[in-house]
């Protein structure tokens, strides 16, 4: 008898996928990072995580390696202030302080670092939070790609809120603060082996403001989350799976601007799996979603705020969407080999 | 009248000696990075900074890009703990948490990933320190070379000590903790493109708990620095340049092991510009100087330490160096480029 070969799965080296936060990247995590760090590798994996022995303060830290540095709507400087602003808010907290490491590539031109530097600068500026502690390492050509930008942020948590992962509801509201899939979009947008051009531009931008407005909701706040990579589907999968909840989104009330619907039809993607870099989903319990909307609705930042499901007591970990003929599909985590170095 | 064209300075690029802990990377830090993030470019810069509105936290970053990954005595892993946990107790203080940020490129070898990271979890647990959170980004083959790790630490400072780079004055004792140049020999010995083999081995490990036992001698302690990018040459002009003294070291009192001063000779080195991941110098009020070196040698990571010379009424940011035959030399800041990648 025959026996065909299995075709290699390459699963003894990196993939490319293994960091575009999707199941990869989870495998990853909870099969080689988590074990050999010695942390549970099955605990619920929340943006920032909180000091041991102060819990009132809370710690995350981001590695930014976007392709190109810069793109339509931003660069690297200010998608690594606001994305570490953001995963200190989805906890409930305020910035208090940025740390910055720089990885550069050596012949880096001085003037594309100044401009990463200074707009990093003003981000941090704008969202009030000093850099207080850096690093500076160069690297041989080929041994980079340009620059890469590591942020660490400290934040202090508002007394008010307590959003977490694990704590959505049956009955919630899943709110989301403003339109999906622009930031993805507008990065491959400009990446030379796409080259397709649209005036799409990133959404980054600072929420920890937003949140603060919620503080009226105290405890009604359930769980925050900014779906950066892997996008709105890993967010929720990601919550489904750590609150124990089925989570049910409604097509048609996805706000898609058209043209990043047809710039990922161009490039065969689902917005539900581009990564946003200036909104979030927030789960409201039921009788508070409409102030929550109204809150939100009264900043810039949140002007678009909507109402896009809710979590029903469905199958525990599942995240479904009702499509515009009424039928459910299921949701997945996307795999996560598509969209490479979007943040 | 012919005017011959200036050479180019290349001063338009990032180039590698602008990492390398030497002028190039203080003139990066003054002339770049601190401008565009709005920090004083001419304030004391230490190895870790307080936090604003509580200091009695301090943080430090710092991104590992050691090549190769695994070297004698130590790895890419362990290098990112101690190091971390080293930049925190030169400010007085233990370390309460870390974070992990990694970068890695495609095609790694999941093995060395997790040798790398299962060092690491092994250096945290030993400094007991927990690593809260984390981060993985996966670059394109040849965009990164194989793995960068940053690490964040925050730590609360010992009530005891409040060591800074600007305290050190003249009558100080300056002790060395511990043998130099180990760290940068035994990682440049494993090189490819250097290739000789000698048994030196990195000195890496913690000295959280050196520092510690220093604390009876209170505000005594007047300036720890661990000697890393750039030497010893690099930390104690650092420290003259910042407290705005003259600091003399004895070279019959210098700790270079036998091999080390081999090693060097071979390269064309100044064990004086090599990094060192595991001693630090102390800067210490001359009638407690004894009783420092007491407690630092009660401790194995101590038990090498000696008084390796003092500061000075002489004119401020100087380093001298009296050398065998009674004859003084200043020691200059390293330019910067002969030692790229050592940490």
């Amino acid at each position: 008898m025959n026996v065909c070969p299995l075709p290699s799965t390459g699963d003894d080296r990196v993939l490319l996928g293994h960091g575009a936060g999707g199941r990869l990247s989870a495998d990853l995590l909870t099969g080689h990072v988590l074990p050999a760090l010695g942390s549970a590798a099955d605990g619920p994996l929340e943006d920032a995580a909180p000091l041991p022995g102060d819990d009132t303060l809370v710690m995350t830290t981001d590695a930014f390696v976007v392709s190109p540095l810069f793109f339509p709507g931003g660069d690297i400087g200010i998608l690594a202030v606001n994305g570490t602003v953001n995963d200190l808010a989805m906890r409930g907290a305020r910035p208090l302080a940025l740390t910055v490491a720089l990885v550069i590539e050596e012949g880096l031109g001085l003037a594309e670092l100044d401009a990463a530097l200074v707009s990093l600068g003003k981000a941090a500026g704008e969202a009030r939070v000093p850099v207080v502690a850096g690093d500076t390492k160069v690297v041989g050509r080929g041994h980079a790609d340009r620059l890469f930008i590591t942020t660490t942020g400290i934040g202090r948590r508002l007394p008010e809120l307590s959003p977490s992962a694990t704590r959505a509801r049956p009955g919630d509201a899943v709110l989301l603060s403003g339109p999906i899939g622009a930031h993805g979009t507008a990065v491959l947008s400009v990446r030379e082996d796409l080259g397709f051009a649209t005036d799409i531009t990133s959404d980054t931008r600072p929420l920890h403001r937003m949140v603060q407005a919620l503080t009226p909701l105290g405890s009604h706040v359930h769980t925050l989350r900014d779906p950066t990579r892997g996008g709105l589907a890993a967010a929720l999968n990601e919550i489904a799976r750590d609150s124990r909840v089925c989570v049910r989104i409604e097509e048609p009330a996805l706000p898609v601007p058209r043209q990043v619907a047809g710039a990922c039809d161009l490039m065969g993607l689902d917005p539900l799996h581009v990564a946003n870099e200036g909104c979030m989903v927030a789960f409201i319990a039921p009788d508070h979603a409409d102030e929550a909307l109204r809150l939100m609705r009264a900043l810039p930042e949140g002007q678009d705020a909507t109402r896009v499901g809710e979590v029903t007591d469905g199958p525990a970990g599942r995240v479904v969407l009702r499509t515009l003929v009424g039928a459910e599909r299921l949701v997945d985590m996307p795999l996560g080999e598509q969209l490479p170095r979007i943040c």
